[in-house]
């Protein structure tokens, strides 16, 4: 009896402790561990219940989403061609978008990555229009861009100024604006190469300023000899729509030079050696695939046009949003953190993306592309394949003067020519969408490319 | 013995019980409670330990402060006048700064409010320039903003038209541009009322348009018969600098009125009734206290003028952060669910601010304030105190021409009279900002007060 009583209190014994150890665990693991949480929960658990719906794999949900039907969790925004309450649903006739350059090639990354790049804000964080030093920068930010600059190799910071905007979009006229003589006789002639990005002289032209105009193509103004009106050439490198490295036009004293590097990064082409102009545009947009967070930012040489610049963003919109400042500097945390991981990330999703579609263009003769050559990246130390944001499709037949609609009657939908200042024979397709978006531009394009084949050899 | 085996056992059975029970507990809190979070622990745990550095309650870390000498944690940001590395050093000497509207005065608000305000966002979150019917523009945030206004009934947004801005401050020439034909004969003619916002002089400058120009103090254009050339007349209703509730003065057909209403929330005065003009300005800046998020919009009656101040925002900026709009909606559903209590904190704090000001200025002869009489106010439902963002200081002795240099001298620095083309007499003061420049600002007051009333008397 006594025997059974002492092994029943052992076996009590034994199951008590357990209780204890297990009691200890998540004692020390709710405490210590995981930080002893409180004004945090409530937004990490939504933050949580928004992730985890999965809309199949073609859209996400988002915390600023749509919230319909008196329902509790923001719906499901679908990728273009895709549909239903959980967007699983194709729509096979679609026609595809290849037209915005939406950059969320990059997504997958920030999925992969998204523990350390998330970051939780309460309503009281950074109130004020200053930070501590009373300027509308953060250093922060500022130093972590120099950083990322110096790693990539594709810019000299050392001893150039920095200045921030609503997306280098806000730059672009910051930069033009800081550069024309105010009150001079004839306005500051802007010019960019031919195809070039429309928002240059969209942008010039909604200002109607006195002080400079939109003078369309630079090769125009190579031999013009007039010197004392001042030249604003804009340069794109690698160029929107083509990719081409372009290089600074016009010469002379009356000549300022804005170069625009949005593109400048290993993603899209090889970086052959640091950029080194006296304006240099960049963007998160192209970098980390931040389009929506409006963050650009300036390299500049001359003090004077810094200052002017910085005047510009302050009058303009008061600087650039501390929140978007915020989400920058987290991302940049990431990004250098990370190593290589993003770079040999987007250039291997860019690469392999213009591998299948000079493929299949190659496959007809109705379309051709920009030619590319491979070319020795200093940052990757070693040659590196073409990988274009764009592609530059030419139709080459003697009827299809209008490049556009016959992509269009295939259900593509691009970017014309004429928005680029080049002829309708040409049309630019974004290839850094979603893959979804890309999978679909494929899909269509060999169907387009096949079937037109075909109707021509039947003709 | 048995007896004892057996009560030795029974109180096992109750420590055994007590801690299964123990078990279950936490067990259900960590797994059901605290919703399992996985990705969003770093981000919440780094937000807390963030908010936890208490800066002696004169100052505030922030998740993007600087982080100095190879330490982990942020840096205290102090008040002005507070320094040390936990801010718990006052300089008694230092000048107050009652300058910039930067409206830290309803940062005890958000502190309070903190678990519902916060929101926590991973690297994948809305990476894409539009949301998902295409525009820049948060649907869910413009619907929470006309909630927003039924609610206090300061405008009519009913039938009316929201654009967005990265803050007011680019909506002022995004309306300017919108108002002004384009190649007229002569270009549109900018006034303001005299005190006017200095911002409205210098932007219209800066832009040097064909289209428009600053044509100074409205009053000079009110006899004005020249009905050919377009007006467009800001009106600051409450006024910045003097808080009156300014109304239209130009008439007729070529006179178009953009109304800022920024300050016209119960905080800063009483709402007589709701606000109806054709072209409405807003901003989170004094609704929220959010400056840095830069975030404002404009209520617009016309279609076709709101088309070019969306066409405006896009060749401008590609529209407002997409992270600035999810803070401000974050904060919108704070101020819904948390029915009147951000007005009531808001025009209590700026009352009690008001009172003070003006027992410690009724003291003396030197200086006078503007007068702004009690009304009624259709949210309250009942006659309200002054509670202005600003007080309008004037100096009234002969020999105090330079009233700002006068305050200098007594360490305080407000904003000069000059900047609102008014005389040298006046000067600006900051009511708004955190509670530490307020109470210094009485403070320094106090002593100015009446060092120099006994230095009047000893003369």
């Amino acid at each position: 009896m006594f025997q059974i009583q002492n092994s029943k209190s052992y076996g009590f014994s034994v199951l008590f402790l357990t209780s204890i150890i297990i009691n200890v665990l998540l004692i020390s693991k709710r405490y210590v561990g995981e930080g002893d949480l409180t004004w945090t929960k409530r937004a990490a658990t939504e933050a949580e219940a928004v992730a985890a719906i999965s809309c199949s794999g073609h859209g996400r949900a988002y915390l600023d989403g749509l919230i319909l039907d008196g329902k509790q969790e923001p719906i499901c925004e679908c990728s273009d061609c895709y549909g239903g309450p959980d967007c699983s649903q194709l729509f096979p006739n679609c026609t595809v978008n290849a037209n915005s350059g939406d950059p969320l090639f990059l997504e997958p990354f920030w999925v992969k990555h998204a523990g350390s790049s998330a970051f939780l804000v309460a309503g009281w964080h950074r109130m004020s229009y200053m930070y501590s030093d009373g300027s509308y920068i953060s250093q922060e930010l500022e130093s972590h861009i120099r950083k990322v600059h110096a790693i990539v190799g594709n810019a000299i910071t050392e001893g150039r100024y920095i200045a921030f905007g609503v997306g280098s979009t806000q730059l672009l006229n910051a930069a033009v604006r800081a550069l024309s003589p105010r009150n001079a006789s004839s306005p500051a002639r802007v010019v960019a190469s031919i195809p070039f990005y429309p928002v240059y002289e969209e942008q010039t032209n909604l200002f109607q300023s006195m002080d400079f105009k939109f003078e369309g193509d630079t090769s125009s103004w190579k031999n013009n000899s007039d010197v004392y009106t001042d030249m604003i050439e804009f340069v794109t490198s690698p160029n929107n729509p083509d990719g081409k490295l372009n290089q600074a036009v016009l010469e002379g004293e009356n000549v300022k030079t804005i170069y625009d590097h949005a593109y400048y990064w290993p993603h899209f082409t090889p970086i052959p050696t640091p950029a080194d102009g006296d304006i240099m545009l960049f963007s998160m947009s192209k970098f980390t695939g931040h389009a929506g967070s409006r963050f650009g930012w300036a390299v500049i040489k001359d003090e004077a046009i810094y200052q002017r610049m910085i005047r510009y963003s302050q009058l303009n919109t008061i600087g650039v949003c501390r929140d978007s400042q915020l989400r920058a500097l987290k991302l940049l945390k990431v990004v250098l953190q990370q190593r290589n991981d993003i770079y040999e990330f987007g250039y291997a999703t860019m690469m392999k993306r213009w591998e299948r579609l000079s493929s299949v263009i190659s496959m007809s003769e109705r379309f051709s592309l920009q030619k590319i050559a491979p070319n020795y990246c200093n940052f990757f130390q070693k040659v590196r394949d073409p990988s274009p944001a764009y592609a530059w499709l030419k139709c080459e037949r003697e009827e299809d003067k209008d490049c556009h609609a016959v992509l269009r009657a295939g259900k593509i939908d691009g970017r014309e020519g004429n928005r680029f200042s080049a002829g309708d024979r040409y049309v630019r397709l974004s290839l850094l969408r979603r893959q979804d978006d890309f999978d679909l531009l494929i899909q269509k394009l060999n169907q387009l490319v096949s079937r037109k084949e075909d109707g021509s050899k039947s003709m």
